[in-house]
């Protein structure tokens, strides 16, 4: 499986969507063949999107499988909940290998999803099919597979600050408080008063205190890492800028593990993954060191006198928490270096 | 004592003195009639803020106990550490009254200040002189003295969250972690790399983690309130806007309690003080819903999975958190009515 | 004349709305006493502006002449462009007395107002009623009337720059090019690609270049004070962040006229306004300068090489841009103090 | 000269060094091996700028220019104003090729820097040596050369907005007004009470009105396009955000040209320069259509009732106004396609 491929995607005109496009441009075995857009088929995608003129002059395609697979040997869906868990069968039907960047196949359960999404779940065979895409953590059960499920923004930021403690017995995973916060284009490019300039500028806000839909994605792999049920307290913040998570995690030493302890168990587990950068003790990451790249940071701080870690994990939503490990789980799907086309430099001031 | 006061503000030139002089300006019973720094005695204050122009004509005093004794009734300290415990012996000296905004006087332990300030405490006598006028817990304490030393930024926000849960024995005192976020003028006016524009601009950044001098502030006040010691886990993050903190807190509750009985506590415990709002169920506050106020808006979540309650608590830094409820000390301090030229609705949008 | 007065405010939903709210809250002589939107009638306003909480508990009323006319004695229009249009009539019938900060009466004439606006014009007998109340200049005839048209923001900030200099022939009229800039706030509170966070933060942009419906009103004013037709090039732009209006003004000298000479005449042609505030020579305004303030501040540079004049207005657009405005000719119509209740200190930092 | 190149930068630490080696890390053909900064040297680069962590693991050199030789084939210069005119000769002289982005060798005349700068200007011979590198417009001269003086960030996006219409005469030179925007990142690094995030954030202001040391470099060439002396105001204004510069240029048109003749000539003149894109009609670009990338986008407005063109050209200032156009330039003295390396799609949102 060494040629190139050719890619189709579908949610063209969301911020996912318009990311893959910008990421796969420098890519240099993956050629985005067809943008797609059921509400704006027909339009030229510059149209909507005037960053892009001269970059790309094709036309927005519409949703259809058969037009896709003359087109394409795999598709990215970056589309809103609900949708995929729809179309996905039929592209998979069509001969297509799928990544795809919404949440509707990260629930094993059915049930949780339809609790946590209030939406339909997609069919059990689906979800049972769909690999779980947290290249760091899963990334030697993606190669060669079909289907991909790619994780949400603040697992990706939450999971990898937590999975290796865990794993370890480092902290007692009863313990574990999750204080999130994101950049707003984590919310969509849908125009509402949530997301209007005048209401989150100079502003920081609190939602889905204990409600959000990522929850019990984070929870299915603490659980798994730990080899027990594990709930959290997870609470998600909006930051008035543009790009960027930043976890803040917290948790109960065990063991007596030090500062360098942690230190040394994060570089062990992260060794060759060139995506994941341990800060030296006495650093935190910033959302801005990892800016339109595929970077997630992680920094620590062990309190004495509680007994208790920080741990501060940073990730652009826009590329490590969506079309960067999308990308980054094409690369290990078709057997390539994982970094290919991704190696970034994030931008900085 | 009924009579109107005339008051001195020493750091004039910082961020909490000239927040001092907007308030003021329309208290009816305060007037400012010295603006004092020594970095930039002799010019007019107006020079360096012109947003002052022709509302404040006056030149800047140097600090002169004789001549502020000449001029004012009372002085505020905005002042950075360590420059109040030299400055206020010879104030009270002199029979002025004296609230001081910096945090030299907050800690009863000179150990501790010296620990966590890293600077030489001020002498015991005038730290046992000194009233900690966090107004809403201790206000009461507040009347009739001469001497108040104001409550830190981060404090304020997370004492007015904690303190009632503690007294009513709600939360375990042994499980608080706060996570707190504060907007860049709490780092006051001078330039570093570190309140540089493009450096915090799209960016959300961790600091002073586990190391903030204003933890054992916060666990002073929480102890006393518990009734043994607490010890806290306490993060600081910086948000790119100019004004606003939210602590965003975590305990495990205790004895079953509900949502509804942490709202009807709260609103129990601060009936009658104008000054903080309890949010309705599921709704959380956000910093601009106080933007330029004093007022502290708290909002709770319960979380049945884990047992544990959050508690989301928002200021501005600049006013409740430093100038405006220094001049609610003020007014507690002179018997006038707390509230007495802060009633400033906040600036929205 | 000389009583206290009730208010309406209909659009108090909006931001005009909702910072009339604001503003009047500290007037001595005016009480809001029925705030009416017809999109949310019924509903606690603090439901939707949880900043309004505890301070105003009051329910939102529906646009009826009679009950306005049962509750108040004076009604702002703070509605989008072809509503005022419409109301008007009834509410003056009824009796009451009217501020329009809509652009629905700015323009004398009605054509111009259907090409600008793209809405049918009010009935030329209530645009002739209209006062049109740039306070600085026109304010004379404002007392004692009953129906005042309030300036758009952008005229405000414009035409104080303007107008001394046009009337006084310092400047070619011909030659008068504006480019000016907003904030976000200025768009209203509808929620649009145009509004949303992501596209608008870190983003600079040019809008309505030529086309902005503002024009118009300027020429206007511009051609009463020049004595003959003026025609102007005005451009648009949009900043990122909240409030704040500047007007960068550019003409030819005309006589010579230094630099010493625009500051003289523009100081003596505003004495006894307290509201415009004209920098010495060699400084320049900025928006912050007057955030949350009615201040019009206006600084000069005269440029010996190519015989022009820069001249640098800013307003916050919300206030001297529309609703402090409007309460400065509510000022002027009750025979008031024009700076009632309006004395704010410009919020800074 | 077909071979690969070895380059270093001195300055290293500032905004425009930092920005050449996040460019420079995927050219094809050239490799940063020398970064070089004189006040930080002998600390490791990521030390001070964390996003570059495992990225770039080298330290920092100390300015030498035989150290430079034996470690690069050319040298960057982004030095503050006044170091490299003291630097170059001895780089020269040790056969380096150099490219400097400072404004040291830009102005063709000693008085005018002098004037302009306030410093002393570099010696004749070198200046005379310098090809100024305004790559649509003198590109063909940069080929084979062995200096180069890189285009200040305002003229870049100036005069590529004007140069095509006073060379074919569409617009009347003497009436040429600019209303220039920048973001803060164009300030530099260093920290200030003008590059305070609290004093900046919320706020637009203007700077040196008519004195900023681009206007005699804008001058020059727009003197040189017309064959005659231009003089032009300029004003330059501080937007509150990161990256980004849009001038916005007035002119009388001459001719009774229409939109559509600008539209066509700007078309026409860049075509086959991959990095200019001209806008249809009534489509003005914004900053962020070209954020991180080397683009410049122009938009145009024609007014007939005034007779004037508005012309909005906008660029990243650190890119095509800085490190981007310095690396085309190094492409062009090199033979190579000019935008090697620098095919990135701009970053959004």
């Amino acid at each position: 499986m060494n040629e190139n491929v050719k890619v189709a995607i579908i949610g063209s005109t969301g911020y996912g969507g318009v990311e893959l496009i910008r990421l796969l441009a420098s890519h240099p075995r993956a050629a985005v063949t067809s943008v797609i857009s059921s509400s704006s088929a027909g339009a030229p995608i510059a149209e909507g999107f005037p960053h892009l003129s001269e970059i790309r002059t094709d036309v927005l395609d519409d949703v259809d499988p058969a037009l896709i697979m003359s087109k394409a040997d795999l598709v990215f869906l970056a589309t809103p909940a609900g949708v995929a868990a729809k179309l996905v069968p039929s592209l998979l039907e069509a001969g297509l290998k799928v990544i795809d960047i919404s949440g509707d196949f990260r629930l094993k359960s059915r049930d949780s999803y339809e609790t946590w999404y209030k939406k339909e779940a997609a069919e059990q065979q689906y979800i049972d099919q769909a690999e779980y895409g947290l290249a760091e953590v899963y990334g030697d059960r993606v190669k060669g597979k079909d289907f991909i499920s790619n994780p949400g923004c603040y697992p990706t930021a939450t999971l990898l600050g937590l999975v290796p403690a865990i794993k370890a017995g480092y902290i007692d995973p009863a313990t574990i408080i999750i204080d999130a916060k994101s950049g707003v284009s984590g919310a969509g490019r849908g125009a509402s008063l949530g997301t209007h300039y005048s209401e989150l500028n100079e502003n920081f806000k609190a939602y889905k205190v204990n409600k959000h839909q990522h929850i019990p994605e984070i929870e299915q792999v603490l659980s798994d890492a730990a080899g027990c049920p594990v709930i959290t307290t997870f609470t998600t913040h909006l930051v008035p800028m543009t790009r960027g998570i930043m976890s803040t995690m917290y948790a109960t030493i065990q063991g007596g593990r030090s500062l360098e302890d942690f230190i040394s168990l994060y570089r062990h587990y992260y060794e060759g993954r060139r995506f994941v950068r341990i800060r030296n003790a006495g650093i935190w990451p910033a959302t801005k060191e990892v800016w339109g790249s595929n970077y997630c940071d992680i920094g620590f701080a062990v309190d004495e006198r509680t007994g208790r870690v920080t741990i501060v994990s940073v990730i652009d939503n826009l590329v490590k928490g969506a079309a960067g490990q999308a990308i980054q789980n094409l690369n290990l799907m078709m057997g390539w270096d994982e970094s290919l086309g991704l190696q970034f430099v994030p931008a900085y001031p």
